[in-house]
Formats: C-alpha cells, sequence, structure tokens
C-alpha cells in the first residue's frame, strides 16, 4: 500500500464525513479508509461500511451492521495501530474523547468538530505537542489560515477571519426576533449541519471559529479580526508585520480544505474540486463586523479570553439554545440571551481538568435548559410536532 | 556588521531606486548601502551619496559627484565581492549587462526592471542557474506570485496577474485615440516612472509582467492569465491543483514589495509600510480582460509566446512609440500599431545571444522609428515644444 494513508473518519454520516468520504472515493491511490463511525443515520453508515470495507466500525447501541468489520469503540478507533488520520467530525463534545485518544497516540488529526477546541483547547494543544500529534484544521477559515501561514517564519501581526454573515446580517432586532427556523437553515452560501447553520447565523459559529483560532495558531485574541465578506470566497487572511497579507481563495465547498488537511504538506490535483469561475464574481465585498447586533459573538469572545471552564459552558448552553430554538420553543434572539444568562451564572474554573469540563458542560445543560423556562413557547407549531412533551 | 545585508542600488534616484532607500533608511540594522547609482538627476545622487556615503557610485560621464566613494561601472559594481544584493532598477536595457554580471558573481538580483527579463529570459535563467544567483522580483505582482508559492512544493494549475487596467479600462477606441500624455500619466493608484505608467495605460506593461513571470516561475504562457481589479489591492494570485487559490493583498506601495525582496526568506516588522485599513475598502473587484480593446498586451504575449528576439523588438518598438506618444507626436492609439508592424517586419533568431538580442534591440529602434513616420504629426505642441527639430 506504500504511501497510503490510512484515514479513520468519526462521524462518517454527517456533513463532513459524506464530503470527505468523496474526496477520498476520487483519491484510491492517495486514502484509505480503515474506519467509519456514525451514530444516528445507520443506514447511511451501512451503505458506507458495504462501499469502503473498513476493518473497523462504530455505530452506537447493538450494532446492525452487517459487514464483518470489527467493532471498535470511537477511543479505540482513534488510536489504533492501523490509523494514520483520523477526522474528528461528529458534532459537539461526542468528539472530545476519541480526539484526546487520538492525540495520546500521536495521530494527525484532521478536526471539523470546533467544539472540542473550543471546550479544552488548552488540555488538547497541551496533548498534541506532548505526544507529537498534530491537529490539522478542517473548518474552511481555518485551513486558509494555516495555508496562508505555510512557508512563513515569522509571526504574523493579525488574522482575519471572514464571515458570511449569514442569511440575517442586515435584519434589524425586531427582524431578527421574528426569524424562523426554517429561514435560518437556509444558508445563503454553505451547505452544513443544522446546528452550526443556526450558529452562522446567530455568529455564535464566527465567535467559536475565533476561540479555535487563538488554540490552532497560539494567537492572542486582541490580534484575531473578523470581516463580514457575504460571497464566502476569501476563507480568512493573514497579516504579516511588513503590511502584506496573503489571503486563501475557493469555492465556497467543503471539499477542499477536507482534502487539503488530507494532503497536507502536498496538494494533489482534483479535478472533481471546484474552480473558482472570475467571470462569475463580479466583487468581493468586505466589511468590519458589527458586534452590536451579533450579541453571541461577543459572548463567545469574552467567553474565549475568559478561558477556563467559560468556553465549555458557552457551548452547551448555545447547543441547548439552538435545539429550543430548531424544535420552535425561543426565539432566534433567545439563543443570545440564554447563552449570556448562563455564561453569567456560572463559576469559573481557571486551567481545568478534563472532568471539571464534563461538569461545566453537564452544569450548563441543566442551567441553560431551567433558563429557557422563562422564554419558552407553546406554539402551534409545537404542539403538533412535540406529541411526547 | 553581522546579519547586515549590503545592498546596491542601480538607478538609486528613479522612482523605485528612491524608495528602496526610503525602506533602507528604516532598517538600518538589516541594511546597509554600499553602492549608488544613477543616470540622469545628478543632485538628488549627490544627496543620496551624502547621506548614505556608500563605499562605491556610478555616475554617467565626467562625474562631479564629491563624496569620495569609488568611482565604477555598473558591472564593476553588480559583481563587486561587497555586494550582496543589487537592486536592478534603472529602465529598459540598461539593466541588462549589470544584471548578467550580478548573476555571473552569484550575487542576489532584486529586479524592478521588467524589460530585462522580457529581452533576455532565458539566458538570464540560464546564467541564475549556473551560478548559484537568485532573481527576485520586485514588481508588486510578481512579488505577490512568489509570496504565494513560497513553501508550496506542487506546481500550480494557474497564475493569475492582476491588472488595474489603468485610466483608460473603459474607454472606447474613440476615446483612446484622443487621450493626452498629461491624461495618461495620472495613473489611478501606482504613483510610478512615466514610461510605466504609459504602458499600464496601454495594457503592455501587463503583457511584459506575462513574460515575466513566464521565465521568473518557469511557467507556460497559457497558464498565466490576466484579472483587471481595479483597487489594486490584490496584488495577484495563484491557483493550485486542489482548487485553492493563493493571493497577496496590501497597499497599493512598493515600499512593500522592495522590502520583501530585501527581507527574503524573513519578513520584518515595519511600522513605516502602510497596512490595509479594511474600514476604506468596500470592494474588490475582478473580471477577466478584454484583449481585443487592448492590442499591446496580445502583442506582448504573442512575441513572449514566439520568444526569441521578438520579446526585445516589442521592447524596443514600445520604448520608441511610448517617447514618441510623450512629445504628442503619435497618438496614444498608435503605440501598438506601431509595436505590432515593427514585430511584422522582424526576422526572429530563436535562443538568441545577447549580443543577437542587442542587435535586434538596435534595429527595432530604426525601424520603429521609421515606421512611426506614417503616424507623427506636427501638432501645437510640438511645434512649440520640439524646438530642435
Amino acid at each position: 500500500m506504500g504511501g497510503v494513508k490510512k484515514v479513520a473518519i468519526l462521524g462518517s454520516t454527517g456533513s463532513i464525513g459524506r464530503q470527505a468520504l468523496d474526496v477520498i472515493r476520487t483519491l484510491p491511490n492517495e486514502l484509505k479508509v480503515v474506519a467509519l463511525a456514525g451514530n444516528k443515520n445507520l443506514a447511511l453508515l451501512q451503505s458506507q461500511i458495504n462501499e469502503f470495507r473498513p476493518m473497523m466500525f462504530y455505530a452506537p447501541g447493538e450494532p446492525e451492521i452487517s459487514y464483518g468489520g470489527e467493532f471498535l469503540s470511537v477511543e479505540e478507533i482513534a488510536g489504533h495501530p492501523e490509523v494514520d488520520l483520523v477526522i474528528v467530525s461528529t458534532a459537539g463534545k461526542a468528539g472530545l474523547s476519541p480526539t484526546i485518544a487520538a492525540l495520546q497516540a500521536g495521530k494527525t488529526v484532521a478536526l471539523a468538530n470546533k467544539e472540542v477546541l473550543v471546550m479544552a483547547g488548552e488540555i488538547l494543544v497541551r496533548e498534541a505537542s506532548l505526544n507529537r500529534a498534530q491537529i490539522l484544521p478542517i473548518d474552511s477559515e481555518h485551513s486558509a489560515i494555516w495555508q496562508c501561514l505555510h512557508g512563513e517564519d515569522n509571526k504574523p501581526r493579525r488574522l482575519f477571519l471572514t464571515a458570511s454573515g449569514g442569511p440575517f446580517y442586515r435584519f434589524s432586532q425586531s427582524q431578527l426576533a421574528a426569524v424562523t427556523p426554517e429561514q435560518t437553515l437556509r444558508h445563503p452560501v454553505w451547505k452544513m449541519g443544522k446546528k452550526v447553520t443556526v450558529d452562522s447565523a446567530t455568529l455564535m459559529n464566527k465567535g467559536l471559529e475565533v476561540i479555535e483560532a487563538h488554540w490552532l495558531f497560539s494567537f492572542p485574541f486582541d490580534s484575531i479580526e473578523i470581516l463580514i465578506h457575504p460571497q464566502s470566497i476569501v476563507h480568512s487572511m493573514v497579516e504579516f508585520t511588513d503590511g502584506s497579507l496573503k489571503g486563501q481563495l475557493s469555492s465556497p465547498d467543503m471539499r477542499i480544505p477536507i482534502q487539503y488537511a488530507l494532503s497536507y504538506p502536498q496538494r494533489w490535483s482534483n479535478s472533481e474540486l471546484p474552480r473558482l469561475d472570475w467571470n462569475k464574481i463580479d466583487s468581493l465585498n468586505f466589511e468590519p463586523v458589527d458586534y452590536a447586533r451579533f450579541p453571541c459573538l461577543k459572548a463567545a469572545i469574552d467567553a474565549g479570553r475568559s478561558g477556563g471552564t467559560y468556553p465549555a459552558v458557552l457551548c452547551a448552553a448555545d447547543e441547548v439554545a439552538v435545539e429550543l430554538f430548531l424544535s420552535h420553543r425561543i426565539d432566534f434572539t433567545d439563543i443570545a440571551r440564554i447563552v449570556k444568562k448562563t455564561l453569567e451564572q456560572h463559576k469559573n474554573i481557571a486551567q481545568p481538568s478534563l472532568e471539571e469540563i464534563v461538569v461545566a458542560d453537564a452544569w450548563a445543560r441543566k442551567c441553560a435548559t431551567k433558563l429557557s423556562a422563562d422564554y419558552c413557547k407553546e406554539t402551534e407549531h409545537s404542539r403538533n410536532n412535540d406529541t411526547g412533551s
């Protein structure tokens, strides 16, 4: 098998997992799937296993997966000797323990799960350094920064994370309050999972990315800036100390940063990946972000600056609030309120252990759920749909 | 003096030479001027010599320069053991022989004179390779490409040279014919010398840059594309085989690429250099170039593709035609006509020697001058000004 990279995908049935398999399908001489792990969509996982015939797999509960690969836990897969690179594309805190297992085994982790770095960035960076493991970003913004930093010896002056601004960037506060989940899930540019699509609309996603950038590139928060760039063509930029900037551009297609994480430090020719067509790009717009209208963004950056268990609390409260919004129980603008109140009630622990982070996460979920009672409404929709409540 | 780079500037009184001295002035611990060479503006050269006290200098004719540095030819300066890096910022073919002298002596050449590479690219690249010398670009577009390629192992798919389009990009043919030298010299973005400002308006400059890029990055002509980008913020871009692009951005200030050529492979912090202010940038526009309206561009690329002595003939004919335009003897649109006709009359020599290039240059000047008689007019302006004719 020579130089073939042996890849494990944790979260293979999600949006990033499926796109990673699309990339791998086109590069049979470079990449081989040795493990797949899914969670909710077992039918899809079954068909992925049938196609890629990995030597290991994980599925929750009693696995009914018929292919005879070895059934292992995600942590066992992440640290398995037959794995070169682990794609962690599970959502939320589920990615935490396999990521740590992979780093402790000295693996290269291609990380699409931003909550993992946000919750436990300090621990992850330490484990990577102790075990000579690597954390490679899959997020398009961080991939862009990483690509722009490649080959540069000198510390840059600033990072510019670009943000599409989401579908509601020009909305007034009252318009924002009236936004529905259905509107929110129609993201103008990127095809993503539901949670991250809502987070993109509140700009919580960009706040999480600032924290992620802080840990990935050991960059101070004061030097990370956000530019609203509606076209999502320039995925982020780096400004150097000599006044020069580099930016990375591409079609907004996640397969491009996914492949870069898999090919690094090389680039692989792939005619399946879309090329930018300058005949179709009229202008690229940029403007500094308006923090005032998107309180989730500021809450996230403040939590990142404060450190400790705050970022984990931020993530957990946001997950609860987004879930309530998606089930029509709270307004779009309540998401920020619930997150902010949960953070206010939290007693921070500096330099927390993994256990303390997990405890803070559980506390935050309870607290956010309790706080949300003040905002929850029994809507027509919830009456019709939440028959169990 | 430790790691101080010892710099010779050939053409120190021109636009690039003066800006190079601006950079050097701000970095006394990194850079030292050891030689200055001027041509027309002897008063300025005198004052530069007084300020920087170089150990060597050159001025044409009987030098009346009072400072006691050694008087040497530009070729002697370019190859002098005390020189680490030679900035070649002379105009036109005057840069040819000192550039070759510098490369033969194994020096690093920071090249601002594009005619040199256009006329004798093959020879220069060969001399650099034979003598382990380096050619570093100063042109903002080539500096951008060079920065974007830095650290990348894999050959890119395409280069995108950006072009402001000059002041007349939207002009009709009849509007172009009526353009005056005074209008032409008011370039909307860059502060440059007269010749290059006219070349920017005809897009000849962009054509020369395509040829330059071909030689600097050993890139086929078919993979070099031009994008009109009026704001001159993105100085050029590279597209890789995985669909990802990198672009380099900065304020349109030549001191930035000049410093990069001097600091390479490092970057030096310099607070004198302007920073991009995203509050002042509304949009960046891009469109594929319209070759039909700018025949100089196509003539240049065709000459580059044909190779041999054609590029030298192109440069020489253009120099003659631009001079005639600047002295109000021909119309703006006649520049392309004269260049094209001269090229048509030329008998190409493949893989020419330096001598053959010099002969072709002289032939082209004569031919272009002769051909221009058909277009020359005795204008009000020329009657008043050209008292010697």
